[in-house]
């Protein structure tokens, strides 16, 4: 018998990611495919299920040495039922069993969570937060996903929608946000608002490097204003200042609900790196209380895009070792 | 050997309240001392430990019978080392070891917690959160307290400084707040800012039939408020709706990050009943985002000025069942 490993998926609207994790978070083998998610849920699962068998059988072990498979996929779904309800961007998933799907296919414990959640518990496990108890990661991608560890466990509540840190309302009566509130945190400092803003703002006549830019591609990335804002340009300098005060409020208002260790940033707008800390990290001082220096350390995702399929085989890995799989 | 009981007490800056309470939340005797805060820490602590002794003998029960002490005292103060840093309204109170002081005169375990907690605590175990194993409260007095429970467990946080939910930002660069950040949730819906905010608006020429009660007494009370506009004052009813409005956001927030099956409004302000209530449940709907239907159920206090030493007592219960009390 050899050494035990766990199965981490991860799945995404554009690719899923299959990993076999040692119980120190070591990852033993890795493999990716397309999702091909106009494809519908069926053969999607059905590869979601060879990919087990790939790793499986590329590492040339005995199912019997690993413990368990964690699955990650978008939301809304129910961890607690092992159900996707269904998915932003996924056709033809509408309250499907995936737990169970992949329990019969692959005959491994099976425990599903939401891709936020999951990341999270892979740098809670393996990355930033390494050996810190009390942790908060906030993705910053088209929305802000988020994810909150609580004495090494993640939180979950009462409806299973816990952490849905994007939509704290952090500027009542503000923004409209597609959710239905007005002036969640996502509208001012997700990495697709921050575009858009940027968008609205040349379209009302301000001057931007970035307007030959839209002008020839038809729209902007986070990415593109990042590198204009770095550049000098004004108006990309602006809105990417007011992206990381508005991220730095959520970050205050993470400090008072949750008062974690830590606040983890990931997703595509923490590429920025230290152009993005630095300042996040000067408004959360200067927005915050007074009263105590109770402030979590704001830091940058270590595992980038690996975060997730590692939070899937670390979660199976405490699925394990706390008796949920028996 | 008689029925096992808990001791609570309940320390504030005008009152000290203890009480015997049995293992299912029945208050076997309670007692009420002024607290006489002016005379510093020493004589308010030999009061505290005058209590205790002063409930054993009154029931006549042996200490064998009495499982522990727990303490609910204004903070900020360490639940994990028992010291109290300081406290806001009592003079005399810097870095005093409360639990160990409390120990050593009574004999008994006990464990210390700031009011808010201990209250949160009170009425998920005996008041309106009875049965429920995710809650929030928050507590409307000059500023907002708040204690979160998940799972049955206070959460304290890294820092022990975890549910400051008074200074969540909903309105980033809104009212300044005594702590040195704008916006606060309690800037906009506590007791002491509704009375506050009225009288700045009569200050500027505003018409209502607060201003001769102004002018009479030099002050407005958060009850005054809610009466005149109760009553149709205009200008009165326009204050109420805005912290209504903002109160709603704040339990919005509390969604967002918890998602606890229940959130219950405490202190003053919460005797409005119905009159809250209702505008604060249609502002929560209205204001809320409209994915799914995970709003936890807000409701009022049932323990009301009870909460408190009756949640101490139950955190001693709590921790005798996870064998913190040995």
């Amino acid at each position: 018998m050899g050494e035990k490993l766990a199965l981490g998926l991860d799945l995404g609207g554009t690719n899923v990611t299959g990993a076999l994790a040692t119980a120190d978070g070591k990852i033993a083998a890795i493999t990716r495919r397309k999702t091909n998610a106009a494809r519908g849920s069926g053969p999607v699962i059905e590869d979601m299920a060879e990919m087990v068998e790939q790793l499986i059988s590329s590492k040339g072990i005995s199912r019997d040495d690993v413990i368990g498979l964690g699955v990650g996929a978008p939301g809304p779904l129910s961890h607690r039922d092992g159900i996707v309800f269904k998915m932003a961007n996924l056709p033809g998933w509408t309250n499907v069993r995936l737990r169970r799907a992949l329990l019969e296919r692959t005959g491994l414990p099976t425990i599903l969570d939401n891709d936020a959640n999951v990341a999270a518990f892979g740098e809670f496990w393996m990355g930033a937060g390494k050996g810190v108890r009390q942790m908060v990661a906030l993705t910053l991608g088209t929305g802000i996903g988020s994810g909150v560890i609580i004495e090494g466990e993640i939180l979950r509540g009462h409806f299973e929608n816990a952490a849905e840190l994007g939509h704290l309302i952090v500027q009542a009566g503000g923004r409209q946000c597609s959710c239905g509130q007005r002036g969640c945190l996502e509208q001012y400092a997700s990495a697709a608002n921050l575009a858009r803003h940027c968008v609205e703002l040349i379209r009302e006549g301000r001057e931007s490097s970035l307007a030959s830019i839209l002008e020839k591609d038809g729209e902007l990335g986070a990415r593109e204003v990042v590198d204009a804002a770095k550049a000098g340009d004004a108006l990309a300098a602006e809105v990417w200042d007011e992206a990381c005060y508005y991220l730095a409020i959520g970050c205050i208002n993470v400090q008072h609900a949750f008062n974690p260790q830590m606040l983890v940033l990931s997703g595509g707008m923490s590429k920025a790196g230290d152009f993005l800390l630095a300042r996040v990290r000067r408004y959360a001082r200067e927005q915050g209380w007074k009263l105590c220096d109770d402030q979590p350390e704001i830091s940058i995702s270590v595992l980038g895009d690996d975060a997730g399929v590692l939070g899937a085989a670390g979660m199976a890995w405490a699925a394990r070792n706390s008796g949920v799989f028996g």
